[in-house]
């Protein structure tokens, strides 16, 4: 991020947090490049960039004044899913959304790749070439089971920034976060069984319940600090739920980050009625604030706790660098592991232990944090621009994801099926729901750049859904 | 190989044969050179590798004569298990044996990996340097559910070879054929089922089928022909079976490549009774014959054949690239697949398909396949020599695995835990049954390099095998 988009997001930041109120007068250029230590051509061009974004208004000879824009809308209220066992559906239309992935010609806002354009980014692909140079060898040759150790010692130390002291034997590789949990779901429970979720929750967990016959309980949850206790305390006094699948960190689709009393009373709750917690911690890394927010793996003390991640979302998808941190479950995730895949592939873990021994992921995910944090900011304005009033959108505390809920009437299924024509995808929300609810909410993803281009895709998802509200 | 190679081979070949008789005269040094159009040393170093074997014998100025060796050692009789449907066991026996993989001080002779040291695997190498280097961003980003076209389309056409015609949309990647086979019981088989398999049968399938929690029926499976299809036509009228998972061709552990009669009457049986053949084709490329033996994909007529493969064996294991064409199951693979899995690392993929694309794969194969058989004769004349009498040995048309059975007062079980000692590893036969059949029978990987620290190794193993005898 340059200095003047890092000064950009600093200044809408604060109008968001409305430390400057509407109508009122932003400091002087000459200020600010005094405040900041840059230069005043930094700070014109940031103040351009918040007039692009409807942020501020210029006012000939008097400076910058907060635009008098729409207020924020409103976060979305808790959720409040059918509370029994169901199978999950909607596979085909999480297979349409997949197929998207063929199509180039397509702006994928509804898929949840990140940004793999950025430069730092290079010193890996350095790394994928050396490890093809210099250990062809351990490249080409069959891994252990728990995948190689000097990348398990590097993600033993990541994890310590979450809290959670683990040791690289404590750790197993997967192929990603989405096998990770497959294994951990795979070493606890049996077809049949009833697994609580947050809701909504992501599609492709879901899929993944219905795919090893396990049904899913949607629990209720706060797009500002996660799932229900009281409500999943409810559940599972009245069904034999064998454990909970919970994104505590920068929910996918939400973004809240659970405070740390509610992660402590889940964990305690978990205790009480003798569950399983699934930890998704994929975007954990991307949180806004720093340090990071803990895991819940970090509070657990006796094992229940199956903490799975991955490289994905902090460095690139086609890496399939995840792991699982199975607590009590160590030996049935290895077997599991076995069982279903086998090893995994040597080389990107050996390139990914170097990209983070040598401190070129943190500064990466430094890196990535800001900008994400930018496009979330400026995202949410294009999106109160264009969209029509009486719609709900989450602030999310991390990662890159929006959900946006509009008014009831509006269906987000048909709109997605229209908007395949204008080559635009989005997520429609049902696919977030077991039963196909949240049928007039979408999530975008924020990751793709903030250009002129995808400024034009957002007007035209707000076009057309005024056009469907008209309907 | 070298050109002496080729012809020590070609010559132990017609030995083992029986074209040229103990004692008998071999021809001239130079009317080989001749007939062969080779230099004179050539022969010389050719005739000095048998004479190593102990398979010639020199007398001086009459030239070289079959050696008056002990007869070649009969192949096992057809395998005699318990046919009943049972519980697959030995985790921890399989467990013990991959953790062998962590030790490079082992001679690994208990596992299954290839030799990935020949030169024709270097095209490969540069071409995993110019996708890091060229296509840098398809191979950090989300691969498609099925797996790169380019790759898919050339393994369409390998398929030809193996007489089946099948599009590049009717294959799914994987990341091995060991995740390809969990695909496609996950596909079809639900936990509690039963499934038939060759006995003995590779470990991995076995432990596979029991994270799936589907039980195990092994059919009495001829050496030298495969799979009784009587005993297996007995077990469907008795049992409800859902599938057969065969390994026609180039049989792991047995080496046996199922001929053509067979692998028809096999089909039609499954057609009759209406189940699913899971056929294992990862050693088929490795069969002695050209053009390799056909698959039962190429004959089957109503998609009721899921073929599984990879390059692991042919190529490298840790490419981690295999393949599956489910026939009618394509939808339910894809699936699970997107399920249990998610997408694959692009990376290997495209690097797979240049290589393939540009002939180097077949250049490759050609070569290992010459050297597999190689090694196959001469770790046969090591065991011959250093084994006690009264053993049976496999004679493998293909890959390279040895299937050894010793008198069944023999525990292979217990003299591999002494081995380990010594620094030796190999796969105890018990492995290969779901019950723990077959401990007086071992598995050994000839695709180790002839030196003479492995040609120690098996005298050492069978100066083990004679210290158990005599016990």
């Amino acid at each position: 991020m340059t200095r003047y988009q890092h000064l950009a997001t600093l200044l809408a930041g604060r109008i968001e947090q409305g430390l400057y109120r509407h109508g009122e007068k932003l400091p002087s250029v000459r200020s600010l490049s005094q405040e900041h230590g840059v230069s005043i051509s930094t700070v014109q061009q940031a103040y351009q960039v918040l007039e692009n974004l409807q942020l501020i208004t210029p006012q000939p000879r008097s400076g910058y004044f907060v635009a008098p824009s729409k207020a924020k809308p409103p976060v979305p209220a808790m959720s409040r899913p059918v509370q029994r066992p169901v199978d999950v559906t909607q596979w085909d239309e999480v297979l349409t959304l997949l197929e998207g992935r063929e199509d180039k010609t397509l702006a994928t806002f509804g898929g949840g790749a990140p940004d793999i354009t950025q430069p730092t980014l290079k010193p890996l692909w350095r790394e994928m070439q050396r490890v093809v140079q210099h250990q062809i060898q351990d490249v080409l040759r069959y891994d252990t089971l728990p995948g190689r150790r000097e990348l398990r010692e590097q993600i033993a130390r990541l994890m310590l920034d979450g809290g959670a002291a683990i040791t690289a034997d404590e750790i197993v590789i997967a192929s990603g976060c989405h096998p990770a949990l497959s294994l951990a779901l795979l070493a606890v429970c049996q077809p049949g069984d009833i697994i609580a979720v947050e809701s909504p929750s992501y599609y492709g967990t879901m899929q993944l319940l219905r795919g090893l016959d396990i049904k899913a309980i949607e629990i209720p949850t706060d797009p500002e600090t996660g799932i229900s206790i009281e409500a999943l305390e409810l559940a599972l006094e009245q069904w034999p739920i064998k454990g909970v699948i919970l994104v505590p960190n920068c929910n996918n689709p939400l973004g809240f980050i659970m405070p740390e009393a509610r992660k402590k009373a889940v964990l305690a709750l978990a205790q009480r009625h003798d569950i399983v917690i699934f930890e998704d911690d994929i975007y954990g890394e991307l949180a806004a604030v720093y340090p990071r927010p803990c895991t819940i793996k970090s509070l657990d003390i006796d094992g229940r706790v199956l903490l799975c991640s991955s490289f994905t979302k902090t460095v690139a998808p086609g890496l399939r660098v995840g792991w699982i941190a199975p607590g009590r479950y160590l030996d049935r995730v290895l077997h599991k592991k076995y069982a279903a895949i086998g090893t995994n592939t040597p080389g990107p873990q050996l390139a990914m232990a170097a990209f983070i021994r040598d401190g070129h992921y943190h500064r990466h995910v430094r890196r990535m944090r800001q900008i994400y944090q930018q496009h979330l900011e400026t995202y949410t304005c294009w999106v109160r621009q264009y969209f029509p009033c009486g719609i709900c959108v989450t602030r999310p505390q991390g990662g890159y994801l929006l959900w946006i809920e509009l008014p009831e009437t509006v269906d987000m299924v048909c709109v997605s099926r229209m908007l395949c024509r204008l080559k635009i995808q989005i997520a429609p929300g049902s696919l977030f729901s077991a039963s196909g609810k949240y049928r007039n909410c979408l999530r975008l993803n924020c990751a793709l750049p903030l250009t002129d281009a995808n400024r034009e895709v957002i007007k035209q998802l707000g076009e057309a859904i005024h056009t469907a509200l008209e309907e």
